[in-house]
Order: structure tokens, then sequence, then C-alpha cells
């Protein structure tokens, strides 16, 4: 068994994006800027922007954050949108979901202009993607396959079996491993809610992707010897014994699964971290577009 | 084996459209208006384009043929977009493809205003219909699942496999059929070119949609007992006895596989009809957006 290691993959992405924006700096070009855009003070939402605003130090970027009240007005969301898409300085535009109440989080993506939806979740962006057409693709399947990419994981040919249909991971996870790419041309079977007998198609499967937010879904009598696990999942679990009083937990079922398969990523430290070095790889692709 | 009669169906959303258009008219409200453009003479796309301008007339919708020369410029084709975007007595924009070599496809796409793109090939188009937002999906997809709709085909937890992952069907049938719509809510698995076994997946199916484009590819040893068959083909064959010189084959061997099916659909007069009963759908959509 090996370990898909996102920590370190992620690590390496951003050493190597750090070089690359030494370059930039060196040769007086422009340097990658990303902006956060947080509203109110969700408590999840306050970690996952301050690890992006840390990301952006790491490799070098220019990071701002703006910050709203809980009660600020959409139409001021809005207008500080439309006034970033007009300033040359910004390569990227992530708005932190989810939104409070009364902001619509569909109205609000749709503003951003897909050219700086370094998140990936304009339709533009989107449809592009299912057209295979360059694009932003968001954090999560991004970061996948960029894993994928980092451990050079032959995928043409296998049967991938997604667990999960999101619009953030299993759809597009769908579409990337099934497109005539490098990872990618899969067979690829997307399994939801609704498919009656899920371990049959998983034990038939060279790569599961588990995508449904169930803790320790995917046991060792659902995988395949020889199998490669993505573990997408990522759920707090009560733990008295941690100083956080949680610790995390994947959709599968780790200790168990493990030893049938060739590759398998951990929760923590296998996709979380990829996200991350998705968004600054998109980041860096919007800057040098204009570059 | 009970066929799925494509021109039946689609004659039936055809008589329905038509009451709902004389309704409309009746009660002094906007009439659907469809604009084609036809670049060049192409005879396979004289005789789609004629085909839909044909519908709108049965249908009682206004439809508007507009004809550029095979040289005409990129700039004028896209002037003309634009002004057909501002003008509100228009719902429908559908430019016939492939366009000359000296313009682009995309660009030309791109520049319909997507509220109008009843062709569902805007980039926010194929996004919106990923995420699950209303919009114009395109003919041939839209097409089938009217065509399911219509025969009341129970599709919920039934494992479809698309033959073909291009942008026109086989990518936007995986995505229709798996999500959680009526019809749709399939476990579906997308092969092509790359996967090894195509036999072996097609004879797990319950639901076989073949959009690979070469004739006669499904047998019947590789379909179930008791399946649903959806033949997207349409290849013309010469054939010296008909006077048009070809007949028109699709890429399932429908003697030998319709005895095996409880459903199938004919070629000719399966999904073809269909096409266009949906465009016409999409186009009555979007008149009654505005009405």
């Amino acid at each position: 068994m090996n370990l898909l290691d996102g920590k370190k993959a992620a690590q390496a992405i951003k050493d190597e994006l750090k070089i690359d924006v030494a370059q930039l700096s060196t040769e007086g070009k422009k340097i990658p800027h990303l902006v956060a855009i947080l509203v109110g003070n969700n408590g999840a939402s306050e970690t996952y922007v301050a690890a992006k605003v840390k990301a952006c130090e790491e490799v070098g970027f220019k990071s701002t954050l703006i910050r709203f009240d809980e009660d600020e007005s959409a139409m001021k969301v809005l207008d500080t949108i439309e006034e970033l898409n007009n300033d040359p300085d910004i390569d990227g535009i992530l708005v932190q979901l989810p939104l409070p109440k009364h902001i619509s989080d569909d109205e609000v993506i749709n503003a951003i202009d897909p050219d700086k939806d370094v998140d990936g979740f304009h339709p533009v962006s989107v449809g592009r993607m299912v057209q295979g057409v360059p694009t932003f693709v968001s954090a999560t399947p991004y970061g996948i396959m960029l894993l994928l990419k980092h451990y050079k994981i032959d995928t043409k040919g296998k049967h991938a079996v997604i667990v999960g249909r999101s619009n953030i991971v299993g759809r597009p996870m769908s579409i990337l491993l099934s497109n005539n790419t490098n990872p990618g041309n899969c067979t690829v079977t997307v399994c939801h809610s609704k498919t009656e007998n899920i371990k049959e198609y998983c034990l038939q499967a060279d790569i599961i992707v588990a995508a449904l937010g169930k803790t320790e879904f995917i046991t060792a009598d659902m995988v395949k010897e020889g199998a490669i696990v993505i573990d997408v999942g990522i759920t707090r679990v009560s733990d008295t014994s941690k100083k956080s009083g949680f610790k995390l937990k994947g959709d599968v079922a780790f200790d168990t699964v493990a030893p049938k398969c060739s590759w398998i990523t951990p929760v923590p430290g296998g996709v979380g971290p990829m996200t991350i070095a998705a968004l600054m790889m998109n980041t860096y692709r919007s800057c040098m577009m204009k570059n």
C-alpha cells in the first residue's frame, strides 16, 4: 500500500510556485493577487479563509481579505465584486461560502468575472470544463487531479467509480476522469443515493472516489484488491482526547481498507491540502494569462 | 419489445405546442420567434435548417432564416447575433454548425445571449445543466429525455451505460440521466474509445445509450434481456435501391437487438424527430420566460 500524500504533494506544488513567483518578481512582472471575501464570522469559514491567505504568503502571492458584517447588503457585496472584476491587479476572486441567508450564493458567484473565477463555481467555468475548454476547475476536483498527476498514477482505461454526485466534487470528478486527458480516460460510473447496490459497483472499481459525506461508508468488503482509493470525505467527529474536541474522519474506513489498496489518500493529509494547492495554481494561471 | 417511437412522440409534443401557441395568440400575447442563421450552402445544413423552419410553421411559431454567403466575415455574423440578442421579439437564436473554416464555432456560440441559446451549446447553458439550474439543454439529449418522459419510462435506480462521451450527446446524457430528476436518478457509466471491455459494461446495462457514430456497433450479444436501448447514431450508408442513394443506419444492430429489448428506438424515426421537438420546446420556454 502506498500513500497518496496530499500534504507532501501540495508542498511540492507550492515550492514550485514559490520559485515561479520569485522569477516573475525578478523579471519585474506582475505577481499573482488573490482576493478573498468573507461575510460574517462563521468559524469554519474563518479557518478556511485564513489557510488560503497563509498559502498566498507562503508562495509569494499578494492577497487581500475583504470582510463584511453578517448583515451587509447583497448590493454592497456585488458592487465590491464589480470593482474587483475591473481592477487589473486582481487575478482571482473567491467568495467564501456559505453566505448569510439574505444573500444568494448563486447571484454572487455569477457576478464574478469568469476569467477571475479561481474557485471555478461560475456556470461558464463549469461549462468550459465539460466542453474540454481551458478553464478554472474548482479546488477539490482539481486538487485530486493534481494529486494523481504528482504520483504519476496511470488512469487510462481504468474503471473509476465515483460515489456522490455533488456539484462540488462528484459531478466534476466524473467529468474530469472520463475526459480525453492525462490523468483521465477512465471508464466512469457515478453512484449516488438512488443507487441500490453501491457495493457491487465499488467491487468493480480500479479507482474509487468517495465523496458522499458519510464517515467510513466505504468498507474493506467493498474494495477490490489493488484498488486506488481517494477519500474526499472530511467530517468532524467528537473526540474528547483531542485539544480541539474533535477528530477528522473520511468516507473510507482507512484502517481496514488501506491494506487492500495499491494507493490510498489519508484523512487528514490527503485531498484537503491539495484543495489549497489547486486554488494557488488557478490564481497563478489566471495571472499568467495576463503576464 | 416496444418501440420508443420518436415520430409519434415528437408529433404529440408539437400538437400540444400548437394549442399553447394558439392560446397565446388568442390572449394577444407574444408568439415564440426562432431565428436560424445559415452560413454557406452545405447540403446537410440546408436540410436541417429547412426542417427546423418547417417545424416552426407547424406549431405556429414565427421563424426567420438569415443566410450568409460562404465567404461572409465573422464580424458580420457576430454583429448580426448582437442585434438579435438585443431584439426583444427574438426568443431563440440558432447558428447551424459547422461554420466555414474562417469563422470560429466557439466565438459565434459564445456571442449568443445564454437566455436565447435554444441550441444549448453556450458554456453557461452547459454549466447550468451540470449545476441543475433551469437552462436550455441541447436538442439531442433534451429530445431523448422528452422521449423517455413521453413513454413514462421509469429510470430511477436503473444502470444506464452511455457509449460515447461527445459534448453534444454522450456527456450531457450522462449528466441528465444521473441528476436527481425524473427521468434521471440512474447510476450512470460512461464508456468511450479508451474503454477496453465495452461489451461487459453494456451487458450490465438496464439502459444503453449508443452515441459513438459507428453503424451497428451494439450487437445482440452485448445487450441484456429486457434492456432499454436508445440509438443516437445516424449514418448515411449507400443504398442504390433508394431514390436518395442512401439509407440511414444507427449505432445499434436493430433487427437482432430489438427482440431482446423491453424498449428500443428505431433509426430513422427514433431520436432524430425528437431533436426538433426539443428545439421547439426550448424556443417556447424562452418565450414564456418573457410572457
